[in-house]
Order: C-alpha cells, then structure tokens, then sequence
C-alpha cells in the first residue's frame, strides 16, 4: 500500500470484526504499535483525524472516515492459544493468528512479527474501574473505516474468526476490502 | 528465576515507576503478554491472586502481594523514540527501552523481544469515554508488588527514566528487587 493511498476496510453484513496490521514496507521492524497508539493519542479509542502510530512513534496510518466509531487497541489476535485457554477448544479453529501467519509469510514475515493489531469494529467498552466487556459490533451492513497510509506499508486484514462470544455477535461473516 | 520463586519489585523512596518483562527460560518465544493479561482478566488492572499471562495464555506470574493497587498494562516502554516524539528530545536520554535492550542482550535476545511491560506501580487511570491519565504513582516508600513465577523465567526489571511527565512525580529514583 503505497504512501498516500487509502485503505477502506468494510463490513458488509455487520457486526464483523476485522484485525488489522501494519508494516513499513521497506524496514519492516517498524510496525503498527497499539500501544504507541494509545500513549500518543491519550485514549483507548480513535477518532477521524488521528493517527494509528508505529513502535517508532511515528504516524503511520491516519483515520480518513469512519461510519462507525468503536474499535479496539487492546485484545490480542484471536489464536491456538486463545481459543483453548477461554473456550477449551483443543481441535482445529480458525484464528486471525493463524491467518496472519500464513499472509504474512508471503511477505518473509514470521510470527514474532504479530503484535496487537488494530481491532476494527471490535467494541470493547471500559469502566471507571478498568473492567472491560466485549460487545456486539456497533458496525450495519456497509459500514466501514477509511485509513491513509503516511508511508509505503505492508497491511494485513483479517476478518475474526470468534462465534464463541459477543465479539461478532457469535457468529462470522465476511470482510471488504478496498483501496482507493 | 526458577518456578515457584518470588520476586519483590520495591518501590524504596515512594512514586517512581519499574517496568517489567519476562520471558520462559527455556523457550524465550513465549513472554508476558499485557495483552493476554488484559483479555483473560476481563480488564486494565491487576489484583492480588490474578495472574499475568504470556502470549501462548498460559499463567506466568501470580500476583501474592501489592502495597500499592495501581499498574499499567499498556503503556509501551519509554524510548529515545518516544522521547523524540512527546518531548523533542533528540539528545541522549536514558530509557526503559535502552535498558532492557543491554540487558536482555546477555541472554541473546534482541529488542524485537520488547513488548509492553508490565508498568509497576505506573498509576494510569482510565475514564468512560476511554480518556487515559497518567497521574503520580500512589507508591510510598517501601511499598512493593510480589510476583510469583509459574514456571522458570528470565525477568528483566528498569526503573523508568521519566523525568518529563507525572508518570514518576517529575523525578527518578530507584527500584530495588528482592527474589524469594
């Protein structure tokens, strides 16, 4: 995704969550940072106008538009890992690790290069008192996100593969894809 | 610090934050993951008897005793980066990042094994809206956290060198550890 281009990540049915990544397409050691994200812009949440940022604290991609405005910098991808730990699930399961894992790969990118992404449509609400709880999507049918790339960048989408929870209101649907 | 060990993390002269990392000691790819920790936990904050998780969701340290009640769990280590960024510093500045990078280096591991620490006795309060504030940390001097291993680990421990912000009431001090 070349500098200056836009991404627009959609949610055709609604109620879908999609996990996104970022890299420098050039040094790809710097990456989309959640964290860097929320320290810069003071929030647990992002607006139209802001700026996802890299490890580097640079800006990386900027939120264009936005028809929802609930998403996530908090929650691991889903994986293996997660799916046994909180549903005992042992057998085979979709996971956005997984399907970050064989996308990225393409691009010589192993999986220690998986952070946090950027949950988009996931809507995590948090109390004063730091409790979070995961709710249905707030995205419809046709909703989306619009992201600028600051810089030429690598960018992984994929739509999350939880039925078990709120998280796509327990069941899975597709994702769009769109770059202007 | 083998499994079953305690390690104390002591605030000695009262408000100054220790940032915190661990790794398996025999398999350094699986390491704390706030992210996990905050997923499994249902929320921001950590209380005696919770545990904090690695990336693979596994339990790796339980939390037996804490003086103090306020942690970060998503603030990403302070960098020559971030100081660039938020204070325009450009200059030599010591950093959590910096340290953890020398140090870890004995055990052969680089800084792309850097995620968020845990951020001891960093006292980030969060509001409805997902607003953060990072005040004075509510550590007095002595008070401590105490953190058991479940399972042999390499723990990395800095005291933070932010000087510019509440984050350690406008000034450094040190951190003492103790293993049990």
């Amino acid at each position: 995704m070349p500098k200056g281009r836009k991404v627009r990540v959609i949610d055709p049915k609604g109620k879908q969550v999609a996990d996104f990544l970022a890299f420098n397409a050039v040094e790809p050691r710097e990456f989309l940072s959640t964290g860097a994200t929320i320290d810069n812009n003071g929030s647990l949440y992002i607006k139209v106008g802001q700026h996802l940022y890299s490890n580097l604290y640079r800006p990386m991609l900027r939120v264009t538009a936005d028809t929802v405005g609930a998403h996530d910098l908090l929650h691991p991808p889903c994986s293996p890992a997660m799916y046994r730990c909180q549903y005992g699930i042992t057998g085979p399961h979709p996971s956005c690790h997984e399907n970050f894992k064989k996308a990225l790969a393409e691009y010589g990118l192993d999986e220690s290069c998986i952070w946090t992404p950027f949950n988009i449509f996931m809507n995590t609400r948090v109390h004063e008192d730091g409790r979070l709880e995961i709710k249905e999507p707030l995205s419809r049918a046709g909703d989306y996100i619009e992201l600028e790339a600051m810089f030429d960048l690598i960018v992984a989408v994929t739509a999350c593969s939880v039925e078990e929870s709120s998280c796509n209101a327990g069941r899975c649907g597709p994702i769009k894809i769109e770059i202007y």
